[in-house]
């Protein structure tokens, strides 16, 4: 792994959020992006080599509108870039570790992503992260 | 805000989830510290330029250790590096956020540290630190 590539952090109301969050780091998103995938829209904030993503759930089926029913508004996850996401997954199934995707899909920011599940990994979300190359 | 200098996880048993994290990054934790003052001990992962820091509590009055009980293990707080943490505190008075304490207190690794209160940052626990020049 060799950055944290983002931090995830699940809002209830992205236009709110995205004041908020300009407030605190004194600068504004710079993008928003939906991931249909997800049912979530996204917006990210560059604070030194590291985005902050705010998610809003689109449907109460999407992931994000389930963490915020059981543990409210705040950090979901944190991403590291990795160069080989098959090769970074094969090692962390052979470590022990828990994908809860087999083939890495589609994320926002023009990423193939896969997560670890929060119970091999003391309570953290991981997700990795390797950019597409188009 | 310069960046996000680390990244705060609270485990029950750091010996234990010095071991995971070992093997989730592949490296080893670079030191470990007392925080008396919080009643924790920490280890340090050096990810890209952020740390990853593991919180154990050592009295049962300690945030992490209420913070355990009440949400589990997981990522705790962000922090940030900044400069100036008094001129930042004060822009982030001005700018409505809730400051946890009014003076900058000691934290680990040489820094000089203040909590945002998360109930104004939508649920995330933000950390300002400052290195101390010694």
């Amino acid at each position: 792994m060799r950055k944290i590539e983002h931090l995830g952090i699940a809002v209830k109301d992205l236009k709110k959020s995205n004041e908020l969050f300009s407030r605190l780091f004194g600068r504004e998103a710079y993008k928003e992006e939906k991931v249909a995938g997800e049912a979530v829209v996204t917006s990210f904030f560059q604070v030194g080599d590291v985005k902050i993503e705010l998610l809003e759930a689109e449907s109460e089926d999407s992931a994000i509108a389930k963490f915020i029913v059981k543990r409210s508004e705040g950090i979901h996850h944190v991403a590291f870039a990795v160069d080989d996401i098959k090769a970074e997954m094969n090692r962390l199934k052979n470590e022990g570790f828990e994908l809860l995707n087999d083939v890495p899909k589609r994320g926002a920011d023009h990423k193939l992503v896969v997560f670890l599940h929060p119970r091999s990994t003391n309570g953290v979300l991981v997700e990795l992260c390797q950019d597409i190359n188009e």
